[in-house]
């Protein structure tokens, strides 16, 4: 991989990267298309890292199907599909990891240990072997995207780490590799993460300011869907992931999958952030 | 930096990379032959790089010399001097650390708590800005070396790191930094470090093999010499830093001042490596 971005680089070809954990949606093809228009080469790196992912939770039976995420790689016209194998990445006696601190800790890095911790490092990796001038992430995972810009900062990795729009179901739900866990009453009972947040960004349209208020608004609406439990909804700001701010985030399980979404509440209407799936 | 780095690789240029804490003496200047002789472009970094330093250690009154370093590079005909302020390295909320666990835990890891994590983190950062083909460190530093090593292979860095031998003074003392803190009677003392290592040798070379007895050597030498106060000596492997090995390495406290030195007993007669400084 390194050797194919030195001779691009020789060449005077921009990179863009996409990383991927596969089971690709169209959400994934939003950061491939971003990607397509804004640099000479695409890689788009596909690699279920075991390390940011905890002892109970879902490594094993996270959906692996490389024929089907080939497929739509191809037809996105990406240059590149970066895929090591688990023992190439994590060979014995790789102990090296990448401590991100601060923004890494609240919210998903206090309710998943260890995850950021592999997040950064594999990220760190990904970004040494493709030496890409660009790098894209969704915005569905918010603390994530702030955690590898805060990464790219510290380490002078000279990545510029582009965030692009959730992208949403007709009814709301965030793209998710993990939504194919829902049972059909699951799936319905999903939609209330998206709609709170959407109830939010109405009060918060409608003159609210008061943080707590905003909260209430959010966390009535997920308590009235009895097949959600609610992880964590709160109010931070989109860099640091500290109180106070406006960009609202959510973590819920919905029957054993666990769903994240967030939304800045700031940021005009909430419609228009479901329009790219009315589209 | 990187924009350098960039245009040079767009050139077709290979890039040698010697870092450096300054204060730069004739082992750093056979790192920069070295770096001459294998690349097209050679830079030396020089950063005195605060958080490898522990609390009570001697960050604040480290040899600072930047003019004479700077003739020095100048004469030895080097590309490019990175030498990046600190604020610029560490600003507010830099709290990104990279950890390398395993061959970073022992010896110089035990003595000095973060040191190492410091170190790898530094050497992520200038690897990142100049992103160099090669690397060169000294051996005098032998476990900063292997640490080196594993955070290159366990992040992909994809950087050659070339260890390069210790050159020492006429009678032993491997070139330091520090060794300017010495008083007359402390360098006088402080070539026990060496001549231990040189007994060792000498016993290895006559047929010893049992490590206590190598050892037994290494240390009577050491302690024969009422300034010198041992801090550690062991036989470890030279990659991972654990028993068995040949690697000796020894630190010790020649009055105030903190010094390390090593020779691997297995690598021929001492003298070999004392023939570098006699030239």
């Amino acid at each position: 991989m390194l050797e194919a971005s030195r001779l691009w680089r020789r060449e005077g070809k921009s990179i863009g990267l996409v990383p991927t954990m596969g089971a690709l949606h169209a959400g994934h093809l939003s950061l491939v298309d971003a990607a397509r228009r804004e640099n000479d080469v695409v890689v788009v790196s596909i690699f279920v890292n075991p390390i940011q992912f905890g002892p109970g939770e879902d490594f094993t039976r996270y959906p692996r199907d490389y024929a089907h995420d080939a497929s739509l790689l191809e037809a996105a016209e990406v240059d590149a599909i970066y895929r090591p194998a688990t023992a190439a990445m994590y060979p014995p006696g790789a102990t090296t990891r990448v401590r991100v601190g601060d923004v890494a800790e609240p919210l998903e890095g206090a309710a998943r240990p260890g995850h950021f911790e592999g997040v950064a490092t594999v990220v760190t990796k990904l970004f040494a072997a493709v030496a890409p001038d660009r790098a894209y992430f969704g915005q569905k995972d918010a603390q994530q995207a702030a955690v590898v810009k805060r990464l790219v900062r510290d380490l002078d990795l000279g990545v510029d780490v582009r965030v692009q729009p959730i992208v949403r179901e007709p009814d709301g739900l965030a793209l998710s590799s993990r939504n194919v866990y829902l049972s059909p009453d699951e799936r319905k009972a999903a939609v209330a993460l998206s709609s709170a947040l959407r109830a939010a960004a109405d009060a918060y349209a409608g003159g609210e300011r008061d943080p707590d208020a905003l909260l209430a608004v959010l966390r009535r609406r997920l308590e009235a869907e009895p097949l959600v439990q609610v992880d964590y909804a709160e109010l931070v700001d989109q860099a640091t992931f500290q109180k106070p701010g406006t960009l609202a985030v959510v973590a819920a399980r919905v029957g054993k999958t666990r769903l994240i979404d967030n939304h800045d509440l700031a940021l005009g209407f909430p419609q228009d952030s479901f329009r790219s799936a009315l589209k």
